[in-house]
């Protein structure tokens, strides 16, 4: 029982969730509109099936973790690890072949849960991006999730165009200098889009001040980000001593992974995993309250704000006005719906 | 001026109050889409006009109850408890035709209020089902009201299939033991269907016990229900000490009236009516405890929940796996389908 | 860049705020479907531009205010008065044509800003009407401004009948008597429609109270009302000595202007000015306590009421039964339906 028709790009790696997120209780998660029940097996193993019973079409999510099996608090149902219907106390056992429901494949990897909505036998372990800096034991990770009221596309163009730095955070922006020249590289390989910044010759951010004795060093600050389909983006953030190499300064890793969750909400999974200071926790507290801020109290607004818009927009067929700064957003634009354009056409070739 | 379109059956005796509830207040309730306006009269008379002033809509139950007229607070028009506009001091007293307003036919019977929404001349009074139960001296009623935003047949189903009880209800299904063995007997006779079920040896649940000396008595626990159109349940749920008559054990009534009020959301009146313990107020307060934990805090989350679902379904093509436990419903959901067919086509043909 | 497509008349003069609500503060305000950002510049002449930035969409209300240009919050774009495009922080200083939004002619009149969103060449100041009565020093205005959730017309059909006074308002109405008896003329020249209301012999209402020594005098009062498209609203209310001329008594002004925001709220702006007591703080405190609770507990809820059965109303196909004294409203709701048509044809022919 596939999803057969979706607005939703499915053959793609997802993420659904943090490790940490998923245990003995059952967690309920939509992506890209399909619903969701996560837990983990008594062997450790993250395990996803459909989140709907197929009877009465109570949220499994709302049931019962009895070992191994998903127990749907409804009518009692059982669920395996694999989706199959393996108890049904209502008739006497029977259990039809329509009372299965799908499992998912699912990866965790990099303490992120992986999860693969579309066609199996499309699904490659290999194709998960590299986010080893979140578990890289010599970084220190602070990280968070929220669902944010607004598409997808909209978090992900925020994040693939950064020039909103020195506005919408320019409370944190004024705390550094020299941020109006930058120079900027977009690249893209196959279906990956880079979007490399460099400001030469700038005091370093709040973020990285502990890495330095004299606050007054002048440095190159480097802002490196790379997109995967879709949604997936990590960027290298860091700052070295002027004209040296990167290896004679800072840095920090950033994770933003902003999946679809309905047509008019998303989730984003966010985190920091930097190289120096880490067993400082007064940085680990200036992360927090930059991920709070930047994150939660500036971009989420924004965002959900023009989301708001978007009947007004459609209404009156507006069309954003692309800049030269957006090459970057535009580019992974048109792959999405490249994407999506491909899949939709060979389901109805089905 | 007739409600002409609708998704909803009007041919048919709805529930629109219990008889406490109409008094010399107006009561403004919405049943299957129409809004209407209930009042008693001078001499006791329940009575219910449409529930908005056709000159410009204003909705009726804001207005004032002058000994049998409903004056519209808007501007001032009166209609009497037939519907017929009888002032308008807004012209002169000038009255067209088209200010008048339907009356419903209107039964008290049983402490509730039925209505006719539909043809006049198809409203047969005997056409009420029986819940002389609930005004029955032998019994000791209790009963409430609730509303859910859930569609009427979701509400429905969950009472024609009472297999739910040992998993949504399981913390009071806990106390009693022996309920997994089930002879179950669906039954249609015309438009009304049985569904019988007897749970032979088992410990009596805790709403019950107070009808025994020793409580770990075996009993046969017994619960008949019984639907008519549409949403008009009544159940006789009874212990006896196995093996012997239904003379010689206890039982009570339970009253389960599901209106629809719009297509997403449904009136929910329930009642228990008991042959044992009549004077006892410990057993009156079981009962309403059970009937605010099980049927508001369990029920209706769950229906609320599974509506939520109902976009998610219907664009996926989803329907729900009938499990031979879902008989009964199943036949009810095919005479509800069939008499609304009936009943549009006939209003085509007008 | 102009509003294509409507379900609003644009080509007329709108209220889109009070003077005093416009200052060197972004004000975002919805019109007719349009959002506006409004502000003051520096020389004090007050501002209009599109509220919304063409790059990313970002409300420019959440922007800042630098000198008499807006400076989007989201990527720093900058507009000045004319809705130019003067600075892109983005790209090199790049600005392309698209960038530039529209700036709307306004005009400061009557302590009211006056709106365009129109055609440019059609906008004449000298067809604002006549709302000076809110700045004549010979009188004391006490004024507010409410948000309906509720069609603009609904709210139009209100302040045109009111025949309403004596039963929404009746609280305030039963403090003076004999409203019984009225004398009508409605009357219409080009789109201006006038409904006056004479009512002999009758006692002052408490808001005329203050003008009379002997507070059982029996006066004529007069409440003639006038209406310019679209919801401008005036209306003079007094009192005479019976059978004497106008000048011999006192009045006020009021002020009912009614916008549509989208199709399903609108902006009400109102006032009261008066000719007598003006220096009595007791008179200002008669007339907050008659705007607060007959416009906006009395007004608003029963609009809101009425709108929120919009749906039912009209899947049934019901329409208001007009009364005679719904003469003015009917002619109002010609006006605007044959002023939508003409707009909306000569849109299609551009």
């Amino acid at each position: 029982m596939t999803n057969k028709t979706s607005e939703f790009i499915l053959n793609t790696w997802y993420v659904i969730a943090w490790s940490d997120e998923v245990n003995r209780t059952l967690l309920g998660r939509t992506v890209a509109g399909v619903p969701v029940v996560l837990y983990r097996r008594l062997d450790g193993t993250a395990t996803a099936i459909h989140g709907v019973c197929p009877h009465r079409f109570a949220p499994l999510a709302m049931g019962n973790l009895i070992e191994d099996r998903v127990q749907c608090n409804y009518h009692g149902l059982e669920f395996d690890c694999s989706g199959k219907c393996v108890k049904n106390p209502q008739s006497g056992g029977q259990v039809v072949d329509a009372l299965h429901i799908d499992a998912y494949p699912l990866q965790e990897k990099h303490s992120l849960i992986w999860i693969w909505l579309g066609d199996r036998d499309k699904a490659q372990q290999q194709d998960i991006p590299d986010f080893s800096h979140l578990t890289d034991p010599a970084r220190r990770t602070i990280k968070g999730l929220s669902r944010v009221n607004g598409g997808h596309q909209l978090m992900v163009d925020n994040l693939m165009d950064l020039g909103h730095f020195n506005y919408l955070h320019k409370a944190m922006a004024k705390l550094s200098t020299g941020f109006e020249d930058v120079k900027r590289e977009v690249r893209q390989e196959g279906n990956t889009v880079f979007n490399n910044l460099l400001f030469p010759g700038c005091k370093p951010t709040v973020l990285f001040q502990s890495g330095f004795e004299d606050k007054d060093t002048i440095v190159d600050q480097f802002n490196d980000i790379r997109w995967d389909p879709i949604g997936l983006m990590r960027n290298q953030v860091g700052v070295t001593p002027t004209g040296r190499g990167r290896e004679h300064g800072i840095n920090q890793y950033g994770t933003h992974i902003v999946i679809p969750e309905t047509v008019d909400s998303c989730h984003y999974f966010y985190g920091s995993s930097r190289n120096y200071s880490q067993d400082d926790e007064t940085v680990d507290a200036l992360f927090r309250q930059w991920q709070q801020r930047a994150l939660n109290d500036e971009d989420k607004p924004m965002i959900e704000k023009i989301h708001a818009l978007q009947p007004y927009l459609r209404a009156n067929g507006r069309t954003p006005v692309m800049l030269s700064s957006d090459g970057a957003a535009v580019r992974v634009q048109r792959i999405v719906e490249s994407m999506l354009k491909l899949e939709q056409e060979a389901r109805k070739d089905k």
